[in-house]
């Protein structure tokens, strides 16, 4: 070989190195990218926590709901995790986890629609049967049918849980539920904006907790453009219709745009994410403010957060945002998981009544807590056990 | 080319290899750089959310302060990256959703100055003023002028907001703001601990945010270095004054030496860290001692949360600082940023009293919210929508 | 050298580059581990903030919880990080600032114990004793004993904490202090919820904080499924005990599956660590009720916010679960913790002693804050400085 051979050879070994370090250096690595996801899965794990929160506005109920919802995610998690790797012999990694915590987050938004209305012993149960009608959703969805845009969840969370919850309500019904009066405090209330608020904040680490390393920013960045938008528009409409705003529907319609972007959070430019989140904020306000208390009559049911105002309709709706970019397939998406849903929940709602409904329709701690006591008086001795009461 | 000659390129080809390797080994990867960047930006929108519960003391107040903080937020924001893409045509990254939510939180510090004194709608129209005011100053800082020490923020967020502010108040002034009564309870202030000792957590994704990645664990221990100085430091001061420690006062002047920090993060070790922690801690609670009476009575103006005591004085001490390192441009920048607060401040500050000052002065959410009877008796019904009362 | 040994040459070199790259697309650089435990870092000191508000219940008591909190901090990671740095000569990176807030937490944790039993300036000095014996038990631990087994701090933080309170609540005992009247209010127990839920979420970075980059999911999924298993399992005793449960044990007792995993969270599988956490969460609910108000009977102390039956027993316990993997040395460790932590703890107990105990025992916050007429009224007028009382 003469010395232009070795030449030419080393200068495309140095070219190629060059090359090779260039493409990796706007890369990550697997194990990088399933760290990042780590932070992305934690910051759902917060979310299902923050989700309790804002249903804390109910004086004489705000322990009941963080324990229940500390049980569903306790029952629900290790279920879904067992059907996954055991039943049907996954291999478990982070993004299981991932998926995991968000079966367990749809169930906890669905149950803000049956508080009170089956007893705290039966979320076990229920996490059980919710599992499972959360699988054949998911099957369906990303099995079943192939293309779906859904990698923040407008169908498979929002959706899902709204109607799985309606199923529920609807089983369950009973005419002195309607007579339940429920009560809430000032501080209540700054807990519920204390959780909207960070609700808000972490919601692109939901919408992109299973996106390519290199689309996380945009979703990011779609999600917190369709989150502001729904929170001013917001505001302009209850402030034209009523005048005033009312604290319990506000802190929750501000986070419609960010149930409407799941279906096209890695899809739309932030300002088409910004236009969703006007829609989405449109039609959530007067969601809680007509369609609410109309279906409620008509049906005789009790949605206790509202859920269906801020969970379905929105989640419908992004759902059928990405019609543009996936066809026809979003609507029957949509459809089958409304059917699934509210059938499911139907079923799972027959089967709680077996074992009893909550007759009573308290949303009462004393229930469950062994502190009544200091429910009455707002201050209570401890005892001689140093902690408890 | 003899076996001694292949063998000579072979090593010298694995020694490139390896070389290479180990020289990547110790970087990150452009988009791993913008992904660590996603979790140091949410947490400037989760400390964005923490400055509304840190002004939350007030009672009657506590929910028009958090939609006031949701309102900035979804104007500042979009109106700045429009801004910034359309009318500067820079492309979009996780730099400019940084440089966005700063923006954001450099307005809602400033509004804890004049908070009460303008009504809630007339934050949308402040949002936008705002954004004009302060890219004016980011021009200045980082545009027109050269070299200026301010990764961290202390002139472009924090003495900014508090001279924006003071321009703000001078023209809205007014005598009965004096006479305006304000109350606190127990739990408000308890949740103004947990938003300072928050912010106090997530300081260091503050003033790491734009940091080089090798550069981003020395401004993470620099930081809480500064931070604890200010905690210990303010305990013995007000102590040594006051003999008892005044809430309200401990929860900002702790966070005073991450304000102070703020142009130096990069470039100075822990301890002198720790020395601009201490400095800042004392001067900030004699400021909220001393000075705060002194300039309000002088002045006739109130500054609602003595933003100018944690953000105005401890910001342009941390600018001046910088001078060992970054020389007498910190002075031009302090000064500057100064006079282009001031006069900002004081042009909205007119423009929105064109607008209808709010006379009443009244820090009540009953102006915003249509629940207030649930104020006056802590407790009130939830009527037949289930959660509109 | 002919044709064929140059296209050797070339093949070889091209398969040595494509194996470097996939070799290394599978690891994460030095420095992006750092970068990934900057947020299991800061997530620890979002856990030592949420310790306060774990003990925030106690009505009149809960501002003076974060402010010795603040403190503590405050003194104990610059002393700690003095230690490393200066006496041992180390040099300082991520793991050090981590060391240094895990040494902060321990003390902390800790503290719950011995609550109103000292006064308030003496957390300052507390923390500068706590450091030494903390950092002995480090050595004893890590250096002096080779191969224990306790990455996420069974014995190094949870038995440590636990044992040396019992020391100084054995030296500070004192018959008044069983007299001392604790009350609670509703929403001082969901400040505790809120702690208590927010830590479970967060645990993972604790335990998961020092672990090599391929470890941590597996870490993560390990404690998620231990907390998951504890909080399950402590529902049905306290229901099976008492039909009712008590929300300060119920808040409490989840965590322990935490506790219980710190040693064999590198080493376990999902489904032992399930295991593990129903242990865990039997044994803490059953000292809750069981063992603590015995102990204190016994010993004459009051150990307030019950430390021994979450952090002692579980994280013994804990240590214990290791021994299939580390042999016998584990029961060296916990013994060796046990003596060191109980007797230390004696040490600073007569050392406060010393200095003067707090004889009234009274857990109120009018030792320490100006702001007493809040606590009578529950609202105060803010006077003329704006901000001050």
């Amino acid at each position: 070989m003469s010395k232009r051979h070795l030449l030419f050879l080393v200068s495309g070994v140095v070219a190629l190195l060059v090359l090779s370090t260039t493409a990796f250096a706007q890369e990550v690595t697997p194990l990088a990218e399933q760290l990042f996801r780590y932070h992305r899965g934690q910051d759902i794990f917060f979310m299902f926590m923050l989700v309790a929160f804002l249903m804390l506005f109910i004086k004489r109920y705000e322990w009941g709901v963080c324990l229940m919802t500390m049980l569903i995610i306790s029952v629900a998690f290790p279920f879904y995790f067992a059907v996954q790797t055991i039943y049907f012999g996954n291999a478990w990694n982070m993004d299981l986890i991932i998926l995991g915590v968000v079966c367990a987050i749809t169930l906890v938004i669905s149950a803000g629609m049956f508080l009170g209305q089956v007893k705290t012993w039966q979320y076990i149960i229920i996490g059980l049967l919710f599992v499972i009608a959360y699988s054949i959703n998911e099957w369906f969805l990303f099995t079943y049918l192939e293309g779906v845009a859904d990698m923040g969840g407008s169908l498979l969370v929002h959706a899902f849980a709204a109607y799985f919850g309606y199923g529920m309500i609807l089983s369950l019904r009973h005419k002195k539920i309607m007579d339940a009066p429920m009560k809430v405090t000032v501080h209540s209330v700054s807990f519920v904006w204390l959780a909207s608020m960070l609700l808000w904040m972490l919601w692109p680490s939901f919408t992109t907790a299973l996106l390519a390393p290199d689309q996380v920013i945009g979703g990011m960045l779609a999600t917190y453009m369709a989150l502001m938008a729904s929170t001013v528009i917001t505001y302009l409409v209850l402030l034209a219709i009523h005048k005033k705003i009312d604290p319990l529907v506000y802190t929750y319609a501000i986070l419609a745009g960010g149930v409407a972007i799941g279906s096209t959070v890695d899809l739309v430019g932030p300002w088409a994410a910004f236009a969703i989140g006007l829609l989405a904020g449109i039609v959530s306000s007067l969601c809680f403010v007509y369609l609410h208390p109309t279906l409620e009559k008509v049906l005789g049911v009790r949605d206790v957060m509202g859920v269906h105002n801020l969970h379905g309709v929105p989640g419908i709706l992004g759902a059928l945002f990405a019609i543009p970019f996936a066809g026809a397939i979003q609507v029957t998406a949509a459809v089958g998981t409304f059917v699934i849903a509210i059938v499911t929940g139907l079923v799972a709602g027959l089967i709680m009544r077996a074992f009893g409904r909550n007759e009573e329709y308290i949303l009462d701690d004393a229930e469950s807590f062994s502190m009544e006591d200091a429910r009455g008086t707002e201050s209570v001795s401890i005892g001689e056990s140093g902690i408890s009461v």
